[in-house]
């Protein structure tokens, strides 16, 4: 088990010559429902936490309390399955209503062998159009992705600026699944302050020799890193990035998505 | 621009009851050649920056000074490519005999479209199958991935274990694309001492609902959080994650790899 840092400890006497990044949890955020005030929420958390908001600091939302705070749920109740939702929910032993749901949040189906693989109206792959029952309260209720990820957090950095007087960015994250590789990791799916993509085409190694093919992902990398203190059952769907240097910018996540015609994984 | 973060600053008077995951470089690492003590590069640059060892630590090490440690590396004026080689770098626009030193790592294609994607013989599914000319001094010089990543990272960990008395937990790491979104993040391709999946099936939510598909990648979102910190062109190919708690474990990050069999994508 890793020991619990203690941030006075000696063995830290870091000069401020190495580059560091810390991460907060912030624990105790209530349950989110439609109306909520999330940057109040939020600010308050922070507040408990002893932690003051600085410029620079990025603050990686989950998905689903954003979701939620928009009201982008869906009573399955609500929902008469069409006899395709009907025949994917048989073949795939899903409920034909939260696959409608799915239906109805996708342009298009990717894979439908096991689990069902959708491109979503923004153009996100992933499992089930990031439709989800898991923490929400209520058996028949499921969370949709928000409408506009990147407006969204475009609205947040805007509000935490004007509450708190620092430039925030922020990301909202979901867990997504890869090919090739088992296990979920949180990505960016929208993103407001900050750039998404890092370019360091035409830049060059410790060796003179340019960096072809380089440009890196740096929102989901944030995503990731914030994804460590996620835990999914414990309620702690907001972590605070500090120390990670970049220059402010307002680029969507959506940049992200691999454009249709230049992905050979379609 | 993030400013840099003060340790002693007010604003942190973090109680200790907050989740927090520090990350630092380790900057001044030099150019690794094989048979250079890499443990001993990475000691001496942790000393450098003031950091003292403690066990629960992560280091995430670039798989590039792995390999060069280990002398992994092909000099192309060796390698006389075949006619496979010769035909797929003149569609590719490439050196023939580096598509040749790819083709020697992979066990099999999946994409020739646009880049080479191939399955090495670890079965990791990447470009180039990892093969790299950036950062490596010479213009006909390549590195290659480590031959058993894993093994490397075990042999790692337990050199830091001798020579520091500490328990810390190694990840070697590369950069990897990915279908449908643009961009690389860092990702596990060898571990030691910490699990690289963690399964939260049976484990429910704060509603008290199962969650059902949950596994995350943690040793990928380790990676991806260190990926933060090396700046390729800069030399600072090592990272230290302290505060991340996790059950020790030795782990291997081929457990990562998805099945071929279950992979909908090769």
């Amino acid at each position: 088990m890793a020991k619990p840092s203690n941030l006075r400890s000696s063995s830290f006497a870091n000069s401020g010559a190495t580059p560091e990044v810390r991460l907060f949890s912030l624990p105790g955020i209530p349950e989110i429902h439609a109306g909520r005030d999330l940057v109040k929420c939020v600010i308050d958390a922070a507040r408990r936490a002893a932690i003051r908001f600085e410029s620079g600091d990025i603050l990686v939302i989950a998905q689903k309390i954003v979701s939620k705070a928009e009201g982008a749920v869906v009573r399955l109740t609500a929902i008469k399955p069409s006899p395709k939702a009907r025949s994917l929910a048989g073949r795939l032993k899903k409920d034909p209503r939260a696959v409608q749901v799915v239906l109805n949040e996708s342009r298009r189906i990717v894979r439908s062998d096991h689990v069902l693989i959708t491109e979503t109206h923004h153009g996100f792959v992933c499992a089930n159009a990031g439709v989800d029952h898991s923490n929400v309260p209520g058996n028949d209720v499921v969370t949709l992705l928000p409408r506009n990820p990147d407006r969204s957090a475009k609205k947040l950095a805007a509000a935490f600026r004007r509450r708190t007087g620092k430039r925030v960015a922020v990301i909202i994250s979901d867990t997504f699944g890869r090919p090739w590789r088992l296990g979920l990791t949180n990505v960016a799916i929208g993103a407001a302050g900050l750039p998404v993509l890092l370019d360091l085409r035409g830049s060059r190694d410790r060796h003179g020799k340019l960096l072809s093919a380089t440009i890196l992902a740096i929102a989901d990398e944030l995503a990731a890193a914030a994804g460590l203190l996620m835990e999914k059952s414990k309620g702690s769907p907001v972590v605070l990035i500090r120390g990670y240097r970049y220059k402010p910018r307002f680029e969507p996540a959506t940049r992200i998505i691999r454009p249709a015609a230049e992905d050979l994984f379609r």
